[in-house]
């Protein structure tokens, strides 16, 4: 089969679709999926560049979620039969014709759903739902902080966040971006090129119940600052680095909490596994999918040929939504 | 009536036994408690001081708990009569004759419990309560790591972890204090004084699930590296400082998170209020109690005229458990 090679660590250069070895077939509990497409993930370009190895037992090659269709299942899986539509989130190999996956991480894909386009939802639902429900708890009422609005990540997050009744605050680098984050749902837009986000939040409300941050160090005190009673900071990247002073007796005044979350690294089964935050997705997101008030928000679409083009894209930090790379018809 | 009142802040001589002017009756929703015994926290030592200035509306007189007998209810208060047997979460007055309190933070004290025992009660309950199980979900099977062991907030946390099946780690700086933590249930006893805590609980299991601390900044970093997957480290003191470096990429490794609480600042009413957490007192906390799962541990009970020597007395660090003062006979 082909598959996204790496040769040796470094730029987008590095990546060529060429020939590997077929996948054996399905071990106990696993599906395989003919993949239809694949989502690009921030987390590719850093494994692309050798900081962020898969854990134990992973593919080597990048790609964090796919669609497409199940080829084969293995001994003992119930719940799924080769021809059926569906989307994935993996620990990796979604750049390549053919992925392995946990048939507990397997997610329908219904008829009228576009196939490509669900390639997008896996990786963000897992994340959005996990950090804002399960971690932060986010309810009705609440006023959620989403810093890079525009990512695949926030986009998502915003619609699923006005879902629940939530109020949204974004950041973004420019107008364009904060635009379509207002088109979504969110209601306070910071530019964060031009204005202070803790002062802008204070000025519209008493601070975030809920904060998604992907910067980590840089702004883990103003994020302190800007949180509410009882709020919660939930840290999912450090692309402002990883170690800043905290302070205690602000975090103490208003009783808040700081979270730090991985997905990948979760165990495949239970308490706060792959396997349950897809379960829950199935429950609670794929029905506001279904009803449509939360759609994939897709920036691009390129051919798997050209992932090098597709990261560049993503890197370029001028995307709305999610890059995904299309593998083959469906 | 007679309270203790303070000439000033600073050492414990500044409080004197004197005179003061009666309460009003109590307002709608409220009783008064004619106080027998009040216990002694370290938050008094710091308001005393100065340090830790009674939220708004609050009494200026210390003393954030007590039992006694009702005196009067207000319009409204169902649930209490004249002559009951309490004990009480207050946000100040204690150390008096009598005290105002909103009927939602009011214990009853069963006819077979002593009563001025049940003043040690109110806000250790109050504080393990609302910290290991409503933020922190500790859980049976999981390990929890109490700094501090032998203090009142200690000795009650060990009991009642062991009582929700976790097992139980101490850091203490005697080998009496750990002795006594050793009977009240903790199975891992660290003299801070002599070893490294990080080292013999990382040589003894897989890190904490939940560790309680009371030392803030001093150690934020050792408490990080303590957490087990999905930990959580809750600050409710900051003895040992207020700020501190926080690696985020230990703590994104292992999902942890830094929570940092008070009891006194939360509201009487609502989600996370005072009135939510009595009710869970009595709920889950007050059959523990009467089964003898959980008893409180007091280490010397003074006459409330020698509140100045309680207070060098818990100052002393060499108590185990808590100290009380005695207002009247019951």
């Amino acid at each position: 089969m082909y598959a996204v090679t790496l040769d040796g660590f470094g730029g987008p250069e590095v990546m060529t679709w060429a020939q590997v070895p077929d996948l054996p077939a399905p071990g106990p509990g696993e599906v395989s999926i003919d993949v239809v497409a694949a989502g690009v993930n921030r987390a590719d370009l850093m494994q692309r560049q050798g900081f962020y190895p898969p854990p134990p037992g992973a593919s080597e090659t990048l790609g964090l979620e796919c669609s497409g269709v199940i080829a084969e299942i293995g001994p003992g899986v119930q719940d799924w039969r080769p021809g059926d539509r569906v989307c994935a989130l993996l620990s990796g190999g979604g750049y390549a014709e053919r992925v392995l996956v946990p048939a507990t991480q397997v997610l329908p894909v219904p008829e009228d759903w576009d196939l490509p386009a669900a390639a997008a939802l896996p990786e963000v639902a897992a994340t959005v739902w996990s950090n804002l429900v399960m971690t932060a708890g986010l309810r009705s009422g609440q006023l959620l902080l989403i810093h890079g609005g525009g990512s695949g990540i926030g986009t998502h997050a915003i619609q699923v966040a006005r879902s629940l009744g939530a109020r949204v605050a974004v950041t973004a680098g420019s107008k364009f971006k904060l635009d379509s984050c207002q088109e979504l749902g969110a209601s306070i837009l910071i530019n964060y090129r031009e204005e202070d986000f803790v002062e802008v939040l204070k000025s519209e409300s008493d601070g975030a119940d809920v904060i998604l941050d992907n910067m980590g160090a840089k702004y883990l005190a103003r994020n302190v600052d800007a949180l509410a009673e009882d709020g919660r900071l939930v840290i999912i990247g450090m692309q402002g680095g990883v170690t800043a002073e905290l302070n205690l007796a602000v975090l103490l005044g208003k009783r808040g909490s700081v979270h730090a979350t991985n997905l990948r690294r979760r165990a495949a089964t239970g308490r706060g596994s792959k396997a349950e935050i897809v379960a829950e997705l199935r429950r609670r997101v794929w029905p506001l999918v279904a009803e449509g008030s939360v759609v994939p928000v897709i920036s691009a679409e390129l051919p798997v040929a050209d992932a090098a083009e597709a990261h560049r894209l993503l890197d370029s930090d001028d995307t709305v939504g999610k890059v995904i790379l299309r593998v083959r018809e469906d």
